[in-house]
This record gives structure tokens, sequence and C-alpha cells, in this order.
């Protein structure tokens, strides 16, 4: 039997809308999320959970209350739980997160740019 | 204050030896690690985690008892646990691993391919 890898390039081309993630995989409780952003997110934490940002395709930052990250496509950062940050990209940015299921994108936050739950792709 | 992101190559620079995961990062109780392979890994599973398997450079493949699955740059693949595999690669591959701190690359069968855990660059 021939099993079928998970192509970045082609779950990207399934959808074109910012800031909205979409689930690709799960190993045990965690979850692999595709994401599409440009512009300014809102500050937000994660309280019970570090997140991890892959960049895929373009560039973004991280802003944080103490500082920023700057981030191009191959490089990763983690988050640490409870801390705020404010994902930024000036152009579009192909981002992969990974996290626990369940962890909503605003966090704490919530407000108009709070995506739905779990959205396969 | 600057915070530095996770470059993938520049981390890949700083090793050559093959089958040996280094630590790049941890996100709550779980790693992110490089490995470099080339030629047949052992048969093994994990019997109490799933396994992800991101490619970053060149191609590779996991065979399953039951078959198989294909896998280059740009690509990625959950091995559930208790599920036997054995990853190949014709040519020098790169990967990102993810999974639980503390997992043992050849799982339940040991022999000399196995390699030292928890080994960060």
């Amino acid at each position: 039997m021939n099993y079928q890898s998970i192509n970045f390039s082609e779950k990207l081309n399934k959808f074109s809308d910012l800031w909205q993630p979409r689930v690709i995989a799960e190993m045990n409780d965690y979850q692999f999320k595709l994401v599409k952003i440009k512009g300014e997110f809102v500050w937000h934490e994660h309280d019970d959970t570090d997140e991890v940002f892959i960049v895929l395709e373009g560039e973004m930052e991280i802003e944080f209350r103490d500082g920023s990250v700057e981030m191009k496509a191959g490089e990763m950062f983690v988050i640490p739980k409870k801390v705020e940050h404010k994902p930024v990209a000036e152009d579009e940015c192909k981002i992969l997160l990974v996290e626990p299921r369940g962890v909503v994108n605003t966090g704490d936050s919530g407000g108009e740019l709070t995506a739905e739950n779990d959205v396969w792709i």
C-alpha cells in the first residue's frame, strides 16, 4: 500500500483567507496547522501551552512586550506559554503552527480575528 | 530586545554524522530534532507515541510492514504509535522530527544505530 505524505504547498493552495488556521495533521494530542497571515494580528497569550511557529514562505515578525523576533522561511520559534505576542507580516507569509488540539488562535483575547477551531483541510 | 529565531540551515551546518538526532527546540514536553540520514535504518516502533517526520532537504521513504510512503522536501508524515517502520534514503536527506522528550531513535529495537538522546545543538 502506498501511503500519502502531506505536502505543504498542495495544502496551502486549497485556501486563501488570512489568519484562519487549517489543520493538516495530528500527532498524539497535538495539531499541525497551516495559516496565511498578512498585516497585524491581535496581542494575545496562551496560558496553558507553548506554541511553535515555522515559516514556510515569506517573512514575519513576532512582537513581544519586551522585544521581537524576525523570522523567514526555514526558521522556527517557540513562544512560551503566558507570553503576550503579536504576529505581524508586511507581505503575505505562510506558516506551520504546532500546538495542542483545542488552542484558539487569539488565545485569551478573543475578538473578530478569532477563527473557527479544528478546521481540517 | 531582539530574540533569535532558529534557522534550520544554520543548525544543519553544525553537524555531519548520520542518524544522530540533534535537539533544536522544545515546546512543552515535545522536542524538535534535526537529523541527517542516508541508507537504511533499522525496523522499529515507538509504543507510546506518534512521531512526525518533516523533510527539509532531499527525499526519503518510510517503509511499513504493509507498504511505504515517499517523501520529499516540503512534506510531512505522522507515524502512528506501535506501527513498525524503517526510514530509508538513497541520498542524504535532512529531516525535522517532532516527538516527546525522551524518545529513542531506535524505539524498541536498540542496536548499534541507537543514538545518544537529548543532544542539543
